[in-house]
């Protein structure tokens, strides 16, 4: 007999129809002799309605009162789901967050959880009851009712499951796990039955399609076993994300190509080679809230340096009026800039132990005729900043490159 | 400077646009110095919904799953009203019944108030907020969400009143207030100023379109000054109902006409008059939950009577089914039945002073023709079955007759 914590997401709960094949499903684990706690999401599409009633009333809806009504939003499906599991005839109950005390810090709309009580579910569970939890929601010390911020419903799962030492967590949602990269681009491309986390953070282009990173550091903190599966298919193992590195032989280098074109890049010409300049540049950037995601500089000539980074292209037009005065300021040449650019990831724990990743990959690429135009590497990733016009070319080449579509 | 507790129905919070205008009114109160506490229900056809979905998946879903449910429909509405008020310069601060700790009992779908715990109210009303608070829900001591029943969002609003000891509880509906009697059977029914509780009670017919006899009840209990208001119309004071008889000279002996036609009338014929024979007759239907509204016997002759009562048409059937043992148990002579019947009141506080009332109802209905099938009084009501397909015109003379077009 197991701890299960199973986590389900919007579509999979996006109908009454849909509910009561969660509950099927929920039950022929419970049928196996295994104990169940169960976090929902709202129903697809409810919390994108409700947060458009709030803009109607408020362009930046005020947050705890958001919050509050946001977290209406798995309250129904919790009970839903509860009932469709009495209809089977199982034990069931539910509760919010705050019932059963997922407290968190007071941060409303991206609260962190600062601990669980767990008593409440023990209970029901000994006395043979499948427990249902709203995910993506706590309450504060004030019994002020505060959400996790998208996606929180993961982690929900993740922090229960951590709570409760339970022996898996499995991420239900609409696709069956985790792939070499994706398969609209690359048809080839294949199921990973295992993943490590150090993997699941890098490939978040390809994971936070599935998963929340957050949850997954989460559970990396907590050392919880993590298995993404489908809840349309019943045959598939999903991916199981894990802790350790595989330790077989025949272990691939490489897992998966990542790749985004929601990026900019901005490189600032003739920095004067000092310390305090990188901050000189990036504070008013931080400052404003935008994040910077990749960094390059490179060594200097003549006491001179170029400055690259990539901000969200959301960020890009508020990211150049703020360099304004800043490059006056320091004294550098210019700047270069553009946003039709794509970054296409290697990533794989693999990677440590194989020399001549980064080479292939730069092959991959010269061979196709890609420039490059920005690197930057980590010790399991090669990210490439490209034209966004050869992104899907250089994703198929790499795929195919790094015999990825090959069962591993 | 009054603390008054508001309280707004489904169709005066049913859009963002309504939302604004209850947010505007409250500002104008707020501007004139009051403290106030507003009490909203859910977004008019949101319970019904909730409750359709639950259905989808339960016949009768199980009620501690459906409260927890429904009282979403209340939680959305509280916030969207803090962040209207908010826009308009208020502070503002929104709370679920579990969080200003409406404590009840657990009998889930129609939960009793117990207690309420006004302290952070007070807090904040001190602080310069406008408190909303979500009617129709409470929290039990095991810390379930409870729902009041149908309408129970009156009932918050009158037992905050009532722990805040505020100057006034306003319910704001879709009317202005309560008449003397339907206007869409008498063009020329009145607004009434003020009516007492006791009349209130005994208008069920008039005065439940306007608002919850429990919570009238409940101001009884607790002396609360109760008005009611339309949330559409500004210039109208609405009606007041009052827990003193209005001691002026030229008080009206009647106050209203009620009505209605959801009755229907049973008859056992020749009832042996002996102690315990209306418990036999009535114990088996009050043992199926059907409620028994006006109960006649009359004194008997050779040891037989005959017992009269009436029950809800839908209970009609089944009524009949459950008394076939009983009238033969007790020997008693037949049983005469009818549905199409109504039941026409003649309200007044004034009744108690005023000789001739009953009379002068009898004279009128004879002088119309109509056959008066039932009478029961009470000390401010008479009550007068009929053949229904008199009642408009036995409430328009009745209405004439006690000069109700009259102003008061």
């Amino acid at each position: 007999m197991a701890l299960i914590v199973q986590k389900y997401g919007g579509t999979s709960v996006s109908s009454t129809e849909r509910i009561k094949n969660v509950a099927r499903r929920v039950a022929r684990w419970r049928a196996l002799g295994h104990q169940l706690v169960v976090v929902v999401s709202a129903m697809a599409g409810e919390t994108n309605r409700l947060i458009a009633l709030a803009r109607e009333l408020q362009a930046h809806p005020e947050p705890r009162e958001l919050d509050v009504m946001v977290s209406t939003g798995e309250q129904v499906t919790m009970a839903l789901l509860s009932m469709a599991l009495m209809e089977l005839g199982l034990k069931a109950r539910s509760y919010t967050g705050a019932q059963v005390k997922i407290l968190t810090d007071s941060a409303h709309t991206k609260a962190r959880i600062v601990s669980i009580d767990e008593a409440l579910i023990r209970k029901d569970l000994a006395e043979g009851r499948v427990v249902v939890v709203a995910g993506f929601q706590g309450v504060d010390e004030q019994g002020n009712i505060t959400t996790l911020g998208r996606g929180g419903s993961d982690t929900t799962g993740v922090a229960l499951a951590a709570a409760l030492k339970a022996d898996e967590c499995q991420i239900y949602t609409d696709v069956d796990g985790v792939y070499t990269t994706d398969p609209r681009i690359v048809p080839e491309a294949r199921r990973l039955k295992t993943v490590t986390f150090e993997e699941m953070l890098e490939m978040a282009s390809l994971g936070s399609r599935v998963l929340q990173i957050r949850a997954v550091e989460l559970a990396g903190k907590y050392q919880v076993k993590l298995r993404v599966l489908s809840s349309f298919e019943e045959e598939s193992d999903g991916t199981l994300i894990t802790f350790e590195e595989d330790q077989t032989m025949e272990q691939a280098s490489i897992s998966g190509i990542a790749f985004n074109r929601d990026e900019a890049k901005i490189t600032i010409l003739g920095v004067p080679d000092r310390p305090g300049i990188a901050y000189q540049i990036l504070g008013p950037i931080g400052d404003a809230n935008i994040d910077v995601d990749m960094i390059v500089q490179n060594v200097s000539h003549d006491g001179t340096t170029d400055f690259s980074f990539t901000v969200h292209r959301s960020d890009y037009a508020k990211t150049l009026k703020l360099l304004e005065p800043v490059v006056k300021h320091i004294k550098a040449r210019g700047v270069e800039s553009g946003d039709k650019i794509a970054k296409v990831s290697v990533v794989g724990v693999g990677m440590r132990s194989h020399a001549g990743i980064a080479s292939a990959a730069f092959r991959t690429l010269a061979e196709e005729g890609i420039n490059i135009e920005m690197i930057s590497t980590s010790e399991i990733k090669i990210s490439i900043v490209i034209n966004e016009k050869y992104m899907e070319l250089a994703v198929r080449a790499l795929h195919k490159a790094f015999g990825l579509e090959q069962p591993g």
